[in-house]
């Protein structure tokens, strides 16, 4: 029912129960052709249960109902997969494995098919911010702090942010898919005892058919791959879930800086035809949300009890699962978000000019410290705000209005017409830099 | 593909796809009666909507694709209904209601009719609970401190304690069932503008319709109701997973003091024919794992913006589901390992016997207090046993080996011949004040 | 560093180290007068005991580094309070009692003298909630879903909803505090062997003489109190976290409907004197957002082991003393926020006004539904939204701007003189009604 | 009361009051000496604050009291070092800067200084397991797979995994350490303002200066570096409470495989005095069950809004100071457990004897499955299994003593007398292999 907001994307396909069939399945062909490699067992046999391996003569609903039996769908698999093939393979099926180094493969490539998905959405969405801060690094408009108008920056300087920081959890997730990916392996205890000495070989062979990392030894109990998976995903999540929450804050009626568009009645209100809601973030923020405590979850079941865990493993799998599903939908939002954003400078300048220069404020303490010293600058103008606030004038009507302070901004070479004269443009500081700079890494972190 | 295990017993269907949009419409169908019975709308058209409002009718895959554009599926649903009537009626569909009243009814209904199959078997598992503790009331064993043998209980002791936390969790489960599942109606900004001054006689029409409590005023971005509701899951996966531990622990092959029964293949190893696996205890701690996470995620999610909130109240739905199948699943599994538990009270007697005395040692403590003083037979007593320990005798002997000690055990009235005769039943204290006020209390929770 | 953000108010105190050993030495004291009261002791070693067990007596620091040596401060404390009284008495101090008794038992007294502290809180902040509701029922205000502005309500409407949800939180915690502290006691392994027959009766008296609940058995790993007092502590959390979030939102410079007073520079900033910040609010989140994951650890603690646990017990201790600390300052915080709430209703006004009529969508939908049909209606109204929004007009004009949507209007009675007059305030449903509801609710709580 | 445990080893002191407030001076005097050399201030104005920073000159309980005013102590500290300096510096103190500015780069010197001390235990506890997946590379044990006895392995391949994983984690903390810890400057709403266009210059001193890494641009509420700091911790709180389970799995009374040595009454009980605990491991997953929702409570902080966050930041600090102690202390309490570490080779062996050659029955399986076929084969050995277990006799017996399966094994090669023979260090697979991988990979980690 909520297929579209949380399973949005091609990532839902990825870790559906098909998906997972078609990996586990993946998992045993490729032990076969290892087994193969090795000579532990005929290439006749390797082939045979390759070509059975496949998806659609198996039924999950069946396996589903199987995997109370044992807590893994996987022993039914391999009965049904003994019986899919011809005799002389049935020995071959499932040699010296478990049923974790399958779920476990299985898993792994669960993750290896849906993690570039997701890397892809990240960087669209990257690219589009790189747009976004180069063509409005002048964009002048108020910065937020602690929800109230601070001073100004530009929404390029904004945009910078946010890409790199999706930068980031983008490298951290490429990493993970290029070096923290392990096929599992180790039998019933991790010492791979029916292949005799060829356990190393078939391990080295099995990642080599999967295109999967060789890990030191078997990981059945030792959970980091799951953990830094986990962890690059929550990251991920973590920053799409701040730039929704810039979106939603920004898009609201009273500050109306951006707006989300989208086709025909996308954002819509089934009670109030006149709302158009920021539809996109709301449902990034629907889907991050979930992600912390799940990650807690992983975390929690990282402590498993001596070769094979018994219960943590199993909360691993659907939290895995929604993991990946929670940020791949929350990852195509934010590319179909980001790409669509309006951004309506004409009311960024608007909301700015009407915050009556209060921005101003850090500028004339800088000014006025000479003169009166820094603690009694600080103060004069706190004061002349709390003036200004109550009658509704400016900020540096109320300090010219003051008579030592008039003369300290005076001496510091500002009198009233030239403050007219202040321009939020001259007081943006670093912001080019950090854009220049934002945008440089941009491109290196493409080149890699 | 792993249905069995997290989607066990009845709760999974009546969390499923179908049941919400059962439930949906069953909201639906109750406020066009409600508006009737308020006048607001004529009967007939309550009837129509009624009639239409048929689950068959609706197709959850298109619904669920319609969801992306407003972050529910209501108004698709919505819509759809309103093309089901005829149209007189049209008018009468979803009068004053927003997306939210009719989706926070449907959890509350999912919620209303998971809520009791959750708690029949927490009944179910309780009532096996207090048949143990009875039966076993003398079936003596070694309890456990920290992993280590400690001091003697019985087993229906350990099953008195399981019975009481099942019963209190119970309890909280049953009030939120009879008190805590409110319906929700307020419209687009909880005023009920479009009813007029009938608000609130509609919303007790509601209520009354459905079965569901009235609540003060809307609630939605007041979470308590669904807080609670999550609370007492959690409440009830906490005892569920402390039974399932204790389960897995006695059942280790070094324990070997209670075996799950299982008929065929239950618990069986894919690889290890010989192994028999404590499945459902697995099972449950696969279910009980994963609920602390998900509960963090609902009480974050409580941090609710104005009147409808952006994202968190997103957060809720999916994650509710998932809190009432796993519960329910373990519950599931719970009565059938309860059920079926095998206690092995010769193997029990046996464990108890072979640590060697070690349990007598606050007995003898508290023997040589008087001659020796607290601290110095704290000592003597630690001393004797890292002999005995140490020499693999018994804690007795090494205490009589030791002359002090000896003379004043004798002065205690023990020597060693008497000592031979101590006997585990004789030190178990409250142990049947304990069970004998469990089951009191089970009698009296089952009679409210 | 952060004391007055975190540890605000009464509530640090009693959950400091001096809270908890004043706590740990009235539950040794109780004991003894519990044994003498069944006559296991004499009453002069249960004087001599409760008149040792002084905190200034030992020293918190010491008892800290003695901790590592077995996990808990217990075993050095009991051996300090032997040392502290005459040689007579030694015999009867702990009695029976394991480390575990003395450290739930003094968690529930410091539980038992914070929550009052917070359930305080909390009642006043409700108190000025229904003080605020009744006073602003008619401010009438724009409400705001999914951060936009949606329909008119009244300050007041928005505050009965705070104080119904502070309610419904002090309620549960008050709950907690009368019926959910129980006394731990159980000895070793929970059998209270040492005290032969007489174990129920102690327990008994020790409840009575610290006022705590008498449990049903020994609760040494079977946590529901704990998770109870936990659950209530983060409804609680919710409520306020929920009612922070609202103030931050209105305090917004943009929106600026509420202000936080405060004396001298409560709020201010270091760098940009003009700032007044919602420091309440603000300190509220940075305290509320803080108890999911403190919960979700009490609740992964719950899966203890056998009769006594292996480190899940100890992950609790400052858990708990986290979670009544990071509450009573959140709600410490909302009773200053609360209390000293500016709303200003000039502005909430003319935020309304400034919204061009668009609230009124969903109610000239109404009164098109009768000409044009249901669907026409809204599309009808969602189109001049549009083209109001674009052009900078009003809804009404843009609808009567149209033609089949001015004659429905006329027909439903409603042409552009009598729209002028349309007011906030005669669509504001059953506000009064809620407003009502709730502050009755909240003199029925309060008789209580 | 708790400090042994929760706050042990050199940890705790880095993340005390006291080091918060060094680090923040640190960061002040840091400042004002980039502002020097970036020709902003003279370089006496900031020598004079370098000489001012002391933290002996400022009092953590008054900053404590001050911080409720805006939310944090910077201000107070501030104007508490504007005091403190010679008055042609009091312009320079602060000068450009937002308190998060300091707060944050405060922050990142204390995991800064904290980290090294955590991975120095991980390296040290990592040394240990390999001298112990060395030195027991041949000491054979069962595995243990659910809690059931599986198959053997070798206590050095066990150690062989925790190097593994230490390594990993400790690699991961060592990564954050070297490239993830960043220092924060941006002022008050990231752009630097009052440094004109020395922002840049500033920053990069400002890093030298500290020797922590310089960012892209202000990450005030882009959190990535502390969800990464987080993360790592978290991985390496897995390993450790992995080892503590295994650890405390192994101690059991009934398995007794290791043993932790301590000195005197490390792991006594107050009221058993033969009750020897694994108080190590009890103590580490005291500590590491604290983390998960630690965690996620930081990741559900990272959705900050706008410049600067309200309240989310807030929820930070304590959380990593958590963090940092709990994981440190668990570090701590694993190095002393590791490196105590009693092996009871005899045990093990006797333990593995004791299963009555269950530990074969994969093995003859696979010497079954060519005359039999490998589903029967399975059928076989399972049945033989379950007779052998209701009779108390072995594995092998049970086969032999039926025809079909004696005579499979026979033209395998094995009979009854060959079977007495079968050695577990024959079915040992891959052990020796897993072990050398992982020492070299230790070897390849301790290099870099």
């Amino acid at each position: 029912l909520f297929a579209s907001v949380f399973s949005r994307g091609r990532v839902a396909l990825e870790v559906s129960d098909a998906a997972w069939l078609k990996a586990m399945l993946d998992a045993e062909a490729a032990l076969a052709r290892a087994l193969a490699r090795a000579n532990l067992v005929t290439a006749e046999a390797a082939r045979a249960i390759t070509a059975a391996a496949r998806p659609d003569r198996f039924d999950t609903t069946e396996l589903g109902r199987a995997s109370g039996a044992t807590g893994t769908p996987v022993p039914a698999l391999v009965q049904a997969l003994i019986r899919a093939v011809p005799e002389g393979a049935a020995g071959a099926v499932h040699l010296g494995a478990t049923s974790q180094d399958v779920l476990d493969t299985a898993m792994m490539l669960v993750a290896k098919r849906s993690v570039p998905v997701i890397t892809d959405d990240l960087r669209a969405t990257a690219e589009t911010c790189a747009l976004l801060a180069d063509r409005h690094r002048g964009t002048v408009m108020i910065g937020r702090t602690l929800l109230m108008q601070a001073m100004p920056i530009t929404f390029g300087l904004k945009a910078a942010g946010w890409l790199t920081a999706l930068d980031r959890a983008r490298f951290r997730l490429s990493e993970v898919f290029r070096t923290g990916l392990p096929v599992q392996l180790g039998g019933a205890a991790g010492t791979l005892a029916p292949l005799g000495e060829h356990g190393g070989d078939v391990l080295r062979f099995l990642a080599e058919e999967l295109g999967l990392v060789e890990p030191t030894l078997p990981w059945h109990t030792l959970r980091l791959p799951v953990i830094e998976l986990g962890t690059a995903l929550a990251g991920a999540s973590a920053v799409l879930g701040k730039i929704a929450r810039d979106v939603s804050l920004l898009a609201q009626t009273e500050v109306a800086e951006v707006r989300e568009s989208g086709a025909g009645d996308e954002g819509g209100s089934s009670t109030m035809p006149h709302k158009k809601n920021a539809a996109g973030a709301v449902a990034i923020l629907g889907c991050t949300r979930r992600v912390p405590g799940l990650l807690a979850n992983l975390l929690a079941a990282a402590e498993q009890e001596h070769e094979r865990s018994a219960g943590a493993w199993h909360a691993e799998w659907e939290t895995v699962s929604d993991l990946l599903r929670l940020v791949g939908s929350a990852a195509q939002w934010a590319r179909e978000l980001v790409g669509g954003l309006e951004v309506d400078a004409l009311r960024m300048r608007r909301n700015l000019d009407a915050s009556e220069g209060f921005w101003l404020s850090e500028h004339v303490t800088t000014l006025l410290t000479p003169a009166l010293g820094r603690l009694e600058a600080h103060e004069r103008v706190r004061d002349a705000a709390f003036r200004a606030r109550a009658s509704g004038g400016s900020l540096l009507d109320a300090l010219f209005d003051e008579p030592r302070s008039a003369a300290a901004l005076s001496r510091a070479g500002l009198d009233r017409d030239k403050a007219l004269a202040l321009d939020p443009l001259s007081y943006l500081g670093s912001t080019q830099t950090w854009i220049d700079r934002a945008l440089a890494a941009h491109r290196k972190a493409g080149a890699e």
